[in-house]
């Protein structure tokens, strides 16, 4: 039995799947803030790359050709490998299979980079002079950034003064990739000299970072922004985790029995399950499909199906997804990223649907599976991938219980290198456990927008 | 043109091949400090496993079978890839070719796991209860404490007090795999306590680490020390990278003209270069063997060939080798590895009869071919592994001098994550480039040991 799974790399899909295609029930559209109607491609051109605001609003064409520039790039670090757990099923006593597709084998650490490539090119083909972008835990920012400088195109992040501080490694990375990086809030924008006038000592929020990296963009010359989760578009290039992960599973024959996948905005979840949910829709597999969300940040299992801003300012349009209230921010205690109050318009109709599944799980718990994953599988889970971790464990242990031997495919992210001051205080046993109250969620829950 | 050629799961090396073998004059042996006559296979027993003290000695035969469970560990993280830098080579205007091959696609995060794996199975396998080590910048005992894990052997690491307060993560990570870390000198061992009591404030040496691991290894039941360079059982094991490298070139038609690895205690390059300089030895291929060292500890270009000892404090046997002296450290402004006074045996007989040339170069000029390779390879290289590309760039530039388009191949050892304060330094310009004077190298080559 070969431990890996490795596709050749003339077997990188050459087409990116468009699971809405797929779906009888379509994700409701975006709607523009003033007049509350779907927004049109004349509206996203001026934000987005022609070719990314088509494939945003696109609903019925079912694959995209991924551009041979772009294919060339994933082949510095994909296919990447579906790996059988044996030693986690051993450590677990599980009969069954576990399987997991690991997207950290690249530098900036995660599955953010197949997305930042696609954009990256799109925008350089269409003569976009350079990008922005904001960037929290710090994930999409590297990602944006080695793309940047694979394609040649000059970068500016903002990154939340916190983060700017807690973790000056990424940060080095980005300069060593040439992005220029800036503390949020900045004095390089208006609005960035605006809030730190209000408060010279604010430490920041991504929110506040969203709205200096959309100044920076607007007015800069032909200059755009661009972001790492949420989009639609982002989902169509995160396709191809589950394209590669269903054509190693062809070459050994087998079909998991469920999929399961952290959620933050939804990139990675909605990437990996795409042809499965397809078959699943399809009525081909009646598999389980999981989201796994922690429990400080619930938008799946606690929050509201609803139309709501994308960020904590409220400049951009409206999606209909499950949120927690565009004010919602988790507590600090909460390390890592799933720290999004929304979730994808498309997992978030699936959910509706019924065709996905929520599970939430505490932080310390996941905390507890990924150390356990590191021991016996020998990779350093980043802490988002970990909740995935949690979930397939879980999952397993009803298996067990059941007296089942399921196959079971869960998607591993990332690497956390630059987590380790988290593991450390999981380790020294000051990690806390934040779950937000009934009355805390209804308070940001009160201001939704309202739509016609 | 496929980016990287990986073997499959099924042709990893199972046999080390043993350079030794073939050496038409072997490395001198190690001498008894005391008698200063040549160390037996008794006198290494208490030290090392029964197998690896055998593999240490063993001058004669040409393979040694890789047991099965060292093959299992294997599989998690090899085949490691051949990487053709095309993106290097347009950066360069290089019209030959030049391939890497990467160690660095592991949670330890370098080639060390090889050897790792192999002492704590065999270590294990004979039913030593406990292992000690010292490490420094932290790679090596990233990757014992992660093959540690696996084989379920308890471990002590004795960590420079300045590296674990510098370097918090590598402590976390290792930590993470179970095994217990203490900052050297520690109050858990006599010497330690000795040296603290001499001077509370010491922030420790390699030196004194190594005495304490000792010390903790020869009064614990039935513990053994280990270390993870400069033997000649590290690089026997460290022979599977030159290995699966030549399978790889075969893959392709292709043989490099030049092989170039970085050189601290030499077992990366022992290991990348062995059948490489089989070929060479035996006449087969005439190509350029290339060590590249930090000029701040220049021990091929520098040093004296010579007996020494492998400690600072003196408690080893003594080896023949290039060294800068015992006593020798450099200076702090140095990053990363590449630290020891000393060279492995078995490349420093090769180096002094011809077969092996050597280069060094300043940290400055080395941070500046890492940050062209990273923009370009996409991947950040550890400090130590950026002496070979260093190495690389300037055959390179000599060959397109001379109008030559040799294939190059050079060993790209690990990754940079845990070296970021040092990328930062290189950043801002503060980084210096520290070159011992030659009255210092005399000071310290003063005092090397009498030998009959």
């Amino acid at each position: 039995m070969n431990h890996k799974i490795y596709l050749d790399e003339n077997e990188i899909p050459t087409k990116y799947y468009n699971l809405r295609a797929d779906m009888p029930v379509k994700p409701a559209p975006m709607l523009r803030p003033d007049t509350k109607q779907p927004v049109t491609l004349a509206d996203l051109e001026p934000i987005f790359a022609r070719e990314l605001a088509r494939q945003e609003l696109d609903d019925e064409t079912r694959y995209f050709d991924i551009p041979a520039p772009v294919r060339d790039f994933y082949k510095i670090y994909r296919p990447s490998p579906l790996i059988r757990a044996d030693k986690l099923e051993q450590a677990l006593g599980y009969a069954g299979k576990i399987y997991y597709k690991y997207e950290g084998n690249n530098t900036s650490g995660s599955h953010k980079l197949n997305s930042a490539a696609a954009q990256v090119y799109y925008a350089k083909a269409e003569g976009v002079k350079s990008l922005t972008t904001e960037t929290g835990a710090g994930q999409w920012g590297t990602a944006l950034s080695e793309a940047c400088s694979y394609f040649g195109m000059p970068l500016t992040v903002y990154m939340v003064k916190a983060s700017f501080k807690q973790k000056p490694f990424r940060k080095i990375i980005m300069r060593t990739f040439g992005a220029d990086i800036f503390a949020s809030p900045s004095d390089t924008t208006a609005i960035g000299r605006k809030m730190l006038a209000d408060d010279p000592k604010t430490t920041g929020s991504l929110g506040m970072a969203i709205s200096e990296a959309i100044e920076k963009a607007v007015t800069s010359d032909n200059a755009r922004y661009v972001l790492g989760s949420v989009l639609n578009q982002v989902l169509l290039h995160q396709s191809i985790i589950g394209l590669e992960t269903e054509k190693a599973f062809q070459k050994i024959g087998e079909y998991p029995d469920a999929v399961i996948g952290c959620a933050g905005g939804g990139s990675n979840l909605g990437g990996l399950i795409a042809p499965f949910m397809r078959d699943k829709i399809k009525g081909k597999k009646a598999i389980d499909i999981i989201a796994v969300e922690p429990k400080s940040c619930p938008s799946f299992t606690r929050g509201r199906f609803a139309y709501d801003f994308c960020d904590t300012g409220n400049l951009t349009p409206l999606a209909r997804m499950y949120t927690l209230g565009s004010g919602f921010v988790p507590s600090a205690d909460h390390a890592g990223g799933l720290r999004y109050h929304g979730m994808s318009p498309v997992l978030s109709r699936l959910y509706a649907d019924g065709q996905l599944s929520a599970e939430a799980y505490k932080q310390t718990e996941v905390f507890e599976a990924a150390t356990l994953f590191a021991k016996h599988e020998q990779i350093l889970p980043a802490p988002e991938s970990a909740h995935a971790i949690k979930g397939a464990i879980e999952y397993a242990k009803r298996c067990q219980a059941a007296g089942e031997t399921k196959t079971i495919l869960f998607g591993l992210t990332g690497t956390g290198y630059f987590d380790l001051a988290a593991y450390e205080s999981y380790q020294n046993g000051t990690m806390k456990d934040y779950v937000p109250s009934d009355a805390e969620l209804a308070k940001s829950l009160k201001n939704l927008p309202q739509t016609p």
